[in-house]
């Protein structure tokens, strides 16, 4: 099997996670879970959203939650930018963060139901937000939500994918993560996708970003994979990733895709047996277990018992 | 991505899920569920065990379901046979199946704690259980545990496994499963035994039995599928499967790989609306949330927000 022998892992928990749980997570639990996290070998974190506090109370905290993390050489900070007034707040902390995450959906009704806003006036927003963060010294991330299909109207057009990355490339984006935002993908679909993204994108990193929504998420991994992508987007303890119908499951685990890289040979430079601690932490402090598998079952070095 | 473009589905449910479960599910709710299960279009079924009724309380009533179970025409049915004198038992109703499933486990600890014997004693038994049946008239299938990891030995070297595997074909057997009993699998591992597993075994159909212990499931389905598998065991709901430690998950979920197969355009003659309205009643039944994904999250073509 072809694969590559590192693979990049941006851990998402600490937004995508938090923001989703029905409760508040109080800012120094929030703090000491990132901590952990950026002590396990992990290289890329994204820890917050600068969204107004109205929008999402999960997250109001953001700008202490950047203040207060700890910043470790080798681990790369980014936070989520949903406009150019959440770019400015999160640049008065301009040396606390590295990287800009951006974001909009593929189809016209999932991003208007998201953002209210068109594509067209999204990408707009987009360039703007871009052309600040790049002149502040950010590398900038976009990930296009329902890149795999979207809930209200299914199938999306991989033409359509790759003409708003495209785009996005045009400002200036480094980095585009693909994303199934509820889960729809197939790894035949995925296989193709990633094939074909080097081309469309020359000289862009492609991120996936998969949901276990239908227990296909590492079946989707392995597909990107084998199609040369080499940087994933996933969240410890299976935590967030809008998990719709409620019971339903969003991200895939971190920790089950890290240990079934290692179990294939591929290196992520993390330590999971650290990273499952961490995600036991996150479910004491959140009070409900995870979805996560390895969490329960113990990597395979620890035989088929767990601990 | 090379794929076959149908897959055989063996449903193992009704005895791999219904013996794991702590308590007893009634005769009634069995033959109900197993009667829904043969009018989807599924064409194999392992329906019950043939064990002593001491050792698995669970389906003690083995015999009963047997009788019980509407025969359908284009519906394979199989029993768990444990050793000869279960044999003889099932044959007190040859007519109402077709195949006997056999087992043993590729490493001698795991036998050893599961059956009592040594692997040439199993080996020497099902020798003997072979011959009865083939001369009754029945298909025989081997499925040989921990063929991709052992919780207490660990590695398992594919070379053991093509040995017994071997052994058995000499038997009679006309087809031999794979079983990752406790999710030790990844998928690098299971290409490279699926791809040499025709060489190894010609003339015999090699059927993947996986478990999503570690989350694993689906793709290392994916990988058995992309070297040439065909032919899958698996469980509605995300019953069963020697669910250890408590919490984990065990057999990969009937639906949530059908998905996978139907998206990406293979072929199993399953109605998954219908396999999913039987996991819903199995639900009820049980009373608890099963682990399918599907099951929850519903069908792709539901679109993302489940029904």
């Amino acid at each position: 099997m072809q694969l590559p022998e590192h693979v990049k892992i941006r851990e998402v928990g600490p937004r995508d996670g938090f923001q989703n749980e029905p409760e508040v997570i109080a800012t120094g639990d929030k703090v000491a879970l990132i901590d952990e996290l950026t002590q396990t070998g992990l290289t890329h974190i994204e820890i917050t959203s600068f969204v107004r506090a109205d929008v999402i109370p999960q997250l109001a905290d953001g700008a202490e939650v950047l203040q207060r993390m700890q910043r470790r050489e080798g681990v790369t900070v980014g936070v989520l930018i949903p406009n150019q007034r959440g770019l400015e707040n999160a640049l008065e902390q301009a040396d606390r963060f590295d990287e800009a995450s951006l974001f909009l959906s593929a189809s016209e009704t999932h991003n208007m139901k998201n953002v209210n806003r068109t594509i067209e006036q999204s990408l707009a927003g987009l360039s703007e937000v871009v052309t600040t963060a790049r002149a502040a010294g950010k590398r900038c991330v976009a990930v296009i939500s329902t890149s795999f299909g979207c809930p209200y109207e299914g199938h999306v057009d991989p033409a359509r994918v790759f003409e708003i990355a495209q785009e996005l490339a045009g400002f200036g984006v480094e980095e585009i993560g693909l994303a199934d935002t509820t889960g729809m993908a197939n790894p035949a679909q995925v296989a193709e996708i990633f094939a074909a993204a080097p081309t469309k994108l020359p000289g862009i990193e492609i991120t996936a970003h998969f949901h276990n929504t239908r227990g296909q998420g590492t079946a989707n991994v392995l597909a990107a994979l084998q199609a040369g992508c080499a940087s994933f987007e996933s969240s410890f303890g299976e935590l967030g990733g809008c998990p719709f119908p409620p019971g339903s499951t969003g991200n895939v685990a971190t920790e089950d895709i890290v240990s079934m890289l290692h179990e294939m040979g591929v290196q992520t430079g993390i330590d999971l047996e650290k990273y499952v601690a961490v995600s036991r932490h996150a479910q004491a402090v959140i009070g409900r277990s995870l979805g996560s598998h390895v969490l329960r079952a113990g990597p395979v070095e620890w035989g088929g018992t767990g601990r």
